[in-house]
C-alpha cells in the first residue's frame, strides 16, 4: 500500500554511479548491479571507462562466495592533485591535496592582501609550485586551483566586487592571473563559503542543511540547503554582519546603525572590554583572556553570541537548518559564546524548527577554508569527468 | 583562453533531454543532435521510448532544408491529468489540470479546515472527482494529488505537525487518505510553499533565487534557491511569522513577543485601525477599506509593510534573492504595502544584496496555491517517467 502511493524512485543514471565511490566504498561489478539496478554490461563497461581515465583502481579482490574470487574498484584520489588556497586579510594557508581533499603538503605564512592582486597572486603561485614539488607531483597533474578571499566574490566570473579590506582587488581577474601562472581551471569564492564547504565535507557531509557561521573582526555565514552551498543571485547570501540588531543602535562603518558586525564582532567586544577595564588589541587577544579566566571577557563574548543569537534565531525561521556551526577566530572561547548564541536561539525559534536543531562548534577549524576551497575544484572536476567517461562509454556500446 | 580555464561542461544527460521539451518548444531529431551532443542513434531512441510512454507526440513537419522535411516532436501535456488541491481555512481551491499544470477545470468553495481530515479529504476526493468528469477524463489517468494545507506539514510523509490552525489534523495521514479515494500517489506541502512554486512557476521561470512572501492574517514565506524551493530539515524554512521585528513587544499566540505576526499581521492591522477609529473584521476588509481611500487603513498598511521590511531586509542578507515577490490577501491593497517593505529593505541592505533585487506584487494571486500544488506533482511524474523511459533505451540499445 505504501509503495503504491509513491512515485517511482529516480534510477541511479550516468554520473550517479561515480558517486558511489566517492566516500571511499570499495565495490564489486556486481555489488553495482544491485545498488544501481543497471544491467551487468552497463556497469562493467563504465567500470572500464572510470579505470580508464584514472579515477577507479583495482582494489583487490572480495572474498569469494565460491568460484574466482570478484574483483574490487575504488576511487583513485591520487589520480591528479587541486591547490587551495585560503586568503585572509594578514594570513594565507595553502595546500595541495588529492582528489579526495586531503591535504599532501601545506604552508601557513603571513601576507599582505593589501599589496594587490599581482603580488598576493604570484606569491600564491610561487608557494603553490612548491607545494606540488614538496608533494612529490607535477604542477601538469592540477585539476584546478580553489581560492577563497575575504571580501565579496561574483561566483560567475571569480572576481572580487567592492572588498572593503582589499584596497586594489575590485573586479580583479584572480581566475585568469592564476591560470596564466599554472595553466589550471580556478574557481573563486569568499572565505566564508569556503570554510562552509569544508566543514560541511569533512565534520558532516551527510547533513543536507546547515548554516556555518564565522566570527571574527567580521560576521558571515555560509549557508547549505539540500546538501549544496547557496550562494544567491549574486554570490553575497550569508552576509549577517550588516543585519540590524533588535535593540541596537551602534554606529556601524557601513553607514547603518546597529549592525551585528558592530556589535558583537571582535572590534565591538575589544570597545566593551575596554570600557570595563579590560583590554586586547585583536579578536585573537579576546580569546586569550577568556581562556586565562577574565570574567569581564568571558561577558563580553557571551553578550556578543546573545546578539548574534537574535540574528541566527531569524535565520533558523528562514532556513530551518538542522546544524548551525560555528567557526571564525571567536569560535576559540570555546562554550561562552556558543553559550549565548543558544540563549536566544532557543527562546526566539519555533519549537518545530528547533527540535532537532543542533548549535555546535566548527571541527575542521583553521583547516576549513583550504579544504574547502580543494573541494571547489574536486565537486566540478569529478562531476565533469566522471559524466565525461560515462558519456563515451553509451556512444561506444 | 577563456576556454581553457573552464571545466568541461556536464554533458546533457539521461533525463535532461527530456527536460529540453519541458517549455513546449518543439524539437527535431537534429536539433537534439546539435543541442545535447549526444548521437543521432541515441537521441532517436530516446524519442521513441518518450513517444511510447505518451511524453512525446509528432508535432508536424519542420522546414526543410531540401529533401525530405524533418519530423519535428514535442511534449504532449494532455498524455495524464494533475489533481492539485489548495486548501485555508475557510475556503478550498481545486483545479484539474494536465501535465503543464494548466487547469482543465476548476472549483472555488467555502470549506471549514476545522470539520477534520476525513471530512474535509472525503469531500476533496468526491468534488476532485466531478472536476476530472467535467473535464473529460477518467480518474485513472491522475499522475498524482497535490495539495497545499495552512499549517506546517513534514514534507517526507506528507503528515501536518501541530498545525495551529488545523484542529484534528495533527499527523493525519493525508496521503494514504487521499489515496484509497483516488488511487493516485499524492504530494502534500504548506500553502505558502505550494502558492511560491505556482507563482515561480508561471510568473518567473527563470529566477533561480526569490523569496514568496504571504501577507494574510498570518505571515510566511517560501525560499526558492538555486531554482528550486529549500525546505530545510523539517520542512519549516521560510516560517517569518514568528521572527522578532525591532523594537515591538506586542504579544503572540505563540508565547514570544514582538512577533512579526502579532506586529504586522491582519489581526494586528485591524487593532490598530480600531484605536483609530476605523473598522474592519478580516484581512479582506482591510484591504476593502485601503481601496476606498480610508487614510488611516492606507497608513496602517503602509507601516506593516515597514515592519515586514524589517524582516525581509535581514532575509536578503541571508539569502541574496534577486526577486521578492508579495502575495496573500494583504498584497490586495497594492502599493500601500510593498512601498513599506521597499523603504526599509533598501534602507537596510547592503548595496552588493540589493543592487539587483525587485520587489513586486504576486501576478498568479488566488490561482498559485492550486498551480504550485499540481505542479508538485508534474514535477516528479515527469523526472521519475522520462528517467524510466531513458534507462530502458538504454538497456535495450
Amino acid at each position: 500500500m505504501e509503495g503504491l502511493r509513491k512515485f517511482p524512485p529516480r534510477p541511479t543514471g550516468a554520473g550517479e554511479m561515480f558517486q558511489l565511490f566517492r566516500d571511499g566504498t570499495p565495490h564489486t561489478r556486481a555489488s553495482l548491479v544491485a545498488e544501481t539496478g543497471q544491467s551487468r554490461s552497463t556497469v562493467a563497461a563504465r567500470i572500464e571507462a572510470l579505470t580508464a581515465v584514472g579515477l577507479l583502481a583495482p582494489a583487490g579482490e572480495a572474498t569469494s562466495t565460491g568460484g574466482r574470487p570478484p574483483s574490487t574498484f575504488a576511487f583513485d584520489p591520487s589520480a591528479r592533485i587541486v591547490l587551495g588556497v585560503d586568503l585572509g586579510a594578514t594570513h594565507a594557508r595553502l595546500a595541495v591535496t588529492d582528489l579526495a581533499a586531503t591535504p599532501l603538503a601545506s604552508a601557513d605564512e603571513p601576507l599582505a592582501i593589501a599589496e594587490g592582486p599581482d603580488h598576493v597572486l604570484s606569491w600564491v603561485a610561487e608557494i603553490g609550485s612548491k607545494l606540488v614539488a614538496q608533494s612529490g607531483r607535477q604542477v601538469s597533474e592540477l585539476a584546478g586551483i580553489g581560492i577563497g578571499l575575504p571580501g565579496p566574490v561574483d561566483h560567475a566570473d571569480g572576481r572580487p566586487v567592492n572588498p572593503p579590506i582589499m584596497p586594489g582587488w575590485d573586479g580583479a581577474d584572480v581566475p585568469g592571473v592564476l591560470h596564466r601562472h599554472l595553466g589550471a581551471p580556478v574557481v573563486v569564492d569568499n572565505d566564508v563559503n569556503v570554510m562552509a564547504l569544508g566543514e560541511h565535507r569533512t565534520a558532516c557531509p551527510d547533513e543536507q542543511d546547515l548554516l556555518f557561521v564565522k566570527v571574527a573582526t567580521g560576521i558571515g555565514a555560509g549557508v547549505v540547503m539540500d546538501g549544496e552551498l547557496r550562494r544567491g543571485a549574486q554570490g553575497a547570501a550569508g552576509d549577517l554582519g550588516h543585519v540590524a540588531v533588535t535593540g541596537a543602535d551602534t554606529p556601524c562603518r557601513c553607514g547603518n546603525t546597529g549592525c551585528l558586525e558592530a556589535v558583537a564582532g571582535g572590534l565591538a567586544i575589544a570597545n566593551a572590554l575596554a570600557a570595563a577595564g579590560s583590554h586586547a588589541e585583536t579578536t585573537q587577544e579576546i580569546v586569550d583572556l577568556v581562556r586565562a579566566g577574565d570574567v569581564a571577557a568571558s561577558q563580553a563574548v557571551r553578550q556578543a553570541g546573545r546578539d548574534i543569537g537574535t540574528v541566527l534565531a531569524a535565520s533558523v525561521s528562514l532556513l530551518n537548518p538542522s546544524r548551525i556551526i560555528i567557526g571564525g577566530i571567536l569560535a576559540g572561547a570555546g562554550e561562552h559564546l556558543i553559550a549565548g548564541i543558544r540563549e536566544v536561539v532557543y527562546q526566539r525559534s519555533l519549537p518545530l524548527a528547533t527540535q532537532h536543531l543542533r548549535i555546535v562548534t566548527s571541527q575542521a577549524g583553521a583547516q576549513a577554508g583550504v579544504i574547502g576551497a580543494a573541494t571547489l575544484v574536486t565537486d566540478r572536476f569529478l562531476a565533469a569527468h566522471s559524466v565525461d567517461a560515462l558519456i563515451t562509454v553509451k556512444e561506444d556500446t
